[in-house]
């Protein structure tokens, strides 16, 4: 995949980065240094949407041209907002808690054009059911350290998370963590346009 | 993951491979040499569950111990049913059929138990829905020579393939070739009561 700038991804998960390498995309990595801290007054789209921003705005500060790309991924159950565990016991709840249910992935991104500034933002929502897990296998799970630093305490990428899942229903992408044909979709646009 | 015995995958899929090393079972390989034909008389169900056990049934005869392991993945788009494309031509074909519609993907599975011969066959069914995809893309991917050895032409863990499907319903790894979770529970149940 060819865009017209380099891209410059402000996040720090090793999953965005093996994902846009899939795709075979030109990018560097510039983390911000955004806390993902949730406004209960605005909707889990909104503050996906808004957190992508700030990442992507913090970063496009040091920037002279490319396309600065921010995201957030947050894990809904019954109006609930899961951000990352904040230690093995909320792991723990958390996947307790999505056991069995359909849950909500919501992934918010921007895009930052420099030096235009000119930017897009979109999400992408994709919706997944749990199969009824056992405490043994969170447990098990837990002790890889996986859960720890993964909104909603689990990535499907990984052997445990991989098998709770029962079924999704959305762009699978999204739920490693970057929706890779909406942000394909939206840049190709994007770059026509500015 | 740990099965009481070891597992003998009879698959040639790298896939596959990646799959089961993703939930870090102890297998080992030894590809069928069963032809991928369908009977027009069957399913597309009845066909992918056929082809795993045959494919499962040919190598069982070689092993003395262990849990072996047959797999079919195939594609179906209203009623036609896609295995590989025998050609460049065949792949582009398929990719443009597929091009702005649902699909089907249907994986049937086979496990034997030897030296016991019991055996337990079951499948998963994941809709997938292409974007509209252009035949310059299609084209593109081509030339990577990854749709080659695909059913229905195109991997979703590819680069162009991941960007070509807007969403699925249902099991992801299976479209990737191997539906992780039904695997790993008719396994588990299957163990306890041989």
């Amino acid at each position: 995949m060819k865009f017209k700038k380099k891209i410059i991804l402000a996040s720090s998960s090793p999953r965005r980065y093996n994902l846009l390498n899939q795709i075979g995309v030109d990018f560097e990595i510039q983390p911000s240094e955004i806390e993902e801290i949730f406004d209960p007054s605005k909707s889990p789209i909104e503050n996906a949407v808004f957190l992508s921003e700030a990442k992507a705005q913090q970063v496009a500060g040091n920037i002279d041209n490319g396309f600065v790309v921010g995201a957030d991924t947050i894990v809904v159950l019954n109006g609930e907002l899961m951000g990352k565990p904040g230690s093995e016991r909320d792991a723990f709840q958390m996947l307790r808690k999505l056991s069995n249910k359909e849950h909500k992935v919501i992934t918010g991104f921007t895009i930052i054009d420099k030096p235009s500034n000119k930017k897009v933002s979109d999400y992408e929502l994709t919706l997944v059911k749990f199969r009824e897990i056992e405490d043994e296998e969170i447990m098990e799970y837990i002790t890889t350290q996986s859960p720890i630093d993964k909104a909603g305490a689990y990535g499907i990428q990984d052997d445990f998370g991989a098998i709770f899942v029962e079924k999704i229903n959305g762009c699978f992408y999204n739920v490693v963590g970057f929706p890779l044909t909406k942000f394909y979709l939206t840049l190709k646009k994007f770059q026509k346009e500015i």
